[in-house]
């Protein structure tokens, strides 16, 4: 943790004049939906800001991407929201004109009930895939989650449960930190689970070569009472997304409705943050606040690969000495999605066959001569090398057995032919997700997204 | 089947003037290799002509490959061939040098043993990788085996269960036909399971765009007693790979040992095949052994499909309408190889959502709208559609499920853009797979390819 930021309480309402809400209101269609099912997992989220804010958005780069994804993509692009309603069960995606005007309806329903602009509004929605919404019970969600609207922990715990779909645990965080001597703050919340290989960008237009093949639902939700210009925050959001969101892989699977929101209202009344930084202290108080947005982006990717579909094990792929930086992200890639290496890394196998193999597939370039392969059980530990100049070394099995035996430990990979590098954070495959994918034709809701 | 093919028992030594032999020298040290180890499963086989025969090959695109696909690579090269040793439980990949050397060595004790040149002896390994071969138990086991070499199914038995590592049973055939009046007869083992993702060329050249990221270790030995010129046996046998072995898909890994060899040592008389063919009867024949050798590489492809590790489904993926042919092969390939679509396949579950999403994502361009999913439960069935233009058809859960609760089905999916076409065999994704493939630290034997 950079040491300008401070960790603090609240997630997505933790800054200044944001508020947010969770109620259950049955899209599943599990129980009833008439208010008789206390205690189950709230499937709708409202999050809000008391005034207009700047907003940043980053969507799934699949061609097939649901109808809230196209709603938000048009309102990100003028720079401003107030409030975001969204809902869990069902991705509201290939549905069709449907899709498309009960989206539309979520937004006017939301504003409605919040006191906003319905152009200041969005949606987000992740669940089964080509099952129209029920408006009906979504309607009824959106007006009680709207009344109980607040700015306190509980609030914002209830939120990050409603946008869970497969995922088992909330994934929260919030920083505070200095912007031209006024205290901010950023706070997030986010889901993901499967069908995680995010590739976002800010249009949908597909990633440059290399990037190709990315994929999961994510959803991530950020707030921020920082003042700064909507072209900026679009800059750094899109930055920091491209080095966490965009860097993790749990199938490969990347979803029709990927989402990364952050909304910036200004409240914390800092020097407004511009683009052309014109002195040494604004392009300080844009270095922190990239810092930060880094720190929870990356928080919460990581918190989604933990808590992939049946994961056993977080695995950070970090490649040195490719050609460029391109190669090194598809040697590393390749890597991360090989179901060989990622079966061994759930059976605690420090196999290296799997993984120089899985390099010579890549599209990057690599020289069986020159290649190390070695671990590190926790960051900054001194490496053990099963691989040196592509010969096995000395090490002893057990030893590189123990490297790789935590549920968390660092791959590195060495291709020394140049100074390209490249992270990914990588889930293992195991039986669990499996089990829990392979669906079950005697219940039909096992289909979808 | 082809009515001018008919079937033939016999497989690699159906065809005249081929013998074969299939031998146990524990070469994975599971016991004495004394000779006390009766009933072992044979692990190393020799496959030779009665005189030398023009040869063709095809071997992995992985840039780390191993030591005897760089050999047979240099001898493929001169057109001719008349001698090949395998061995299992070893790959000889990333062993450097002494690899090399190793490689030469097999080559050299095959040579000897059977009496033919070392430059027309080829070699392949499967197996484990980055271990240096026992050599002594392998020239003992060449010798056992140049004893025992046999035109009988007996002897071809034993040669395709030599070359077996995660295979559960053989897969061999052969069939006869005519050419020129003469009848011909091409036979065929291979070995597959596991790794198997091929994408084989001729040169090891790395595939156009597109093709990149296909991935087994995958072998197969095709004996033909054809007359026939070396260039043009290369370009017939490029053609049926391209339609077989390389359209196959078990996990997406793409292994470093990947090859599939032809021997035609033209002992049926026919008048000699060229690669200009002058008259309407020599383009038929050619035609007519273009068929077999499809046909042959076809049936050992899918039979690799069939046993794969841990598959309990062969799922045919037929793209019809993609802009063009090399957008539907990537279609197909992105369905083929998605954890999310293969569990689904494993669970009998006709879910249309994460096929959608996959082909999202793929390079193909998509057009949501226009999407068509159907499923036959046998070839030449009448399908039927999950999803017609984007939105789900009326038709039942039920049959859906039905259509996919076979152990082999076809998925069709028309994207209804243009007329690219692709076809893609693939195996589903089971609990198995991953128990298989998932190691055990304990045991460092399961280390490797």
């Amino acid at each position: 943790m950079n040491d300008a930021l401070k960790p603090v309480s609240g997630a997505v309402v933790a800054p200044r004049g944001f508020r947010a809400a969770g109620v259950f209101c049955d899209i599943k269609r599990l129980g009833t939906g008439k208010g008789s099912d206390k205690g189950a997992q709230p499937d709708l989220a409202l999050l809000v800001s008391d005034i207009p804010a700047a907003v940043a958005g980053l969507f799934t780069t699949n061609q097939i991407c649901a109808a809230p994804v196209k709603w938000d993509r048009d309102r990100v692009r003028a720079g401003r929201a107030q409030a975001v309603v969204i809902n869990s069960g069902n991705a509201n995606a290939c549905t069709g004109p449907r899709g498309a005007r009960d989206t539309r309806a979520m937004a006017l329903a939301a504003a409605r009930a919040c006191g906003v602009s319905p152009e200041l509004t969005l949606v987000a929605s992740t669940g089964r895939i080509g099952v129209p919404l029920p408006m009906p019970r979504v309607r009824r969600g959106i007006r009680a989650a709207a009344r109980k609207l607040a700015n306190t922990p509980a609030a914002a715990d209830a939120a990050a449960e409603a946008i869970l779909t497969t995922d088992t645990v909330t994934k929260q965080l919030a920083v505070e930190f200095t912007l031209g001597g006024h205290a901010v703050r950023l706070g997030g919340m986010a889901k993901g689970a499967g069908m995680i290989h995010p590739g976002m960008s800010v249009t949908g237009a597909r990633p440059p070569a290399g990037r190709e093949g990315l994929h999961a639902t994510m959803l991530a939700f950020l707030t921020c009472d920082a003042a700064i210009e909507p072209e900026l925050l679009q800059d750094l959001l899109a930055d920091a997304v491209a080095a966490s969101f965009n860097r993790i892989t749990v199938d490969g699977d990347m979803s029709t409705n990927d989402t990364v929101l952050l909304l910036a209202n200004g409240l914390a009344e800092n020097p407004v943050l511009r683009r052309r930084a014109r002195t040494a202290a604004q392009r300080r108080d844009r270095a922190t606040l990239a810092a930060a947005l880094h720190h929870v982006c990356l928080e919460l990717a990581k918190q989604m690969v933990r808590d992939g579909e049946g994961t056993t094990r977080l695995v950070t792929v970090r490649v040195s000495g490719a050609r460029n930086a391109a190669e090194a992200d598809a040697a590393a890639r390749a890597v991360a999605n090989s179901a060989l290496v990622k079966t061994s890394w759930h059976g605690g196998d420090p196999n290296w066959g799997r993984i120089v193999d899985a390099l010579g597939y890549s599209p990057a370039t690599v020289v069986e001569e020159k290649v190390d392969i070695g671990y590190r059980a926790r960051p900054g530990a001194r490496p053990v090398y099963s691989l040196k100049g592509g010969r096995p070394t000395r090490t002893s099995y057990a030893r590189l057995c123990a490297a790789v035996a935590g549920a968390e430990f660092e791959l590195l990979i060495d291709l020394n032919l140049g100074r390209g590098e490249a992270v990914v954070y990588a889930a293992d495959l195991t039986e669990a997700y499996v089990e829990f994918n392979k669906g079950d034709p005697a219940d039909p809701a096992s289909l979808g997204g």
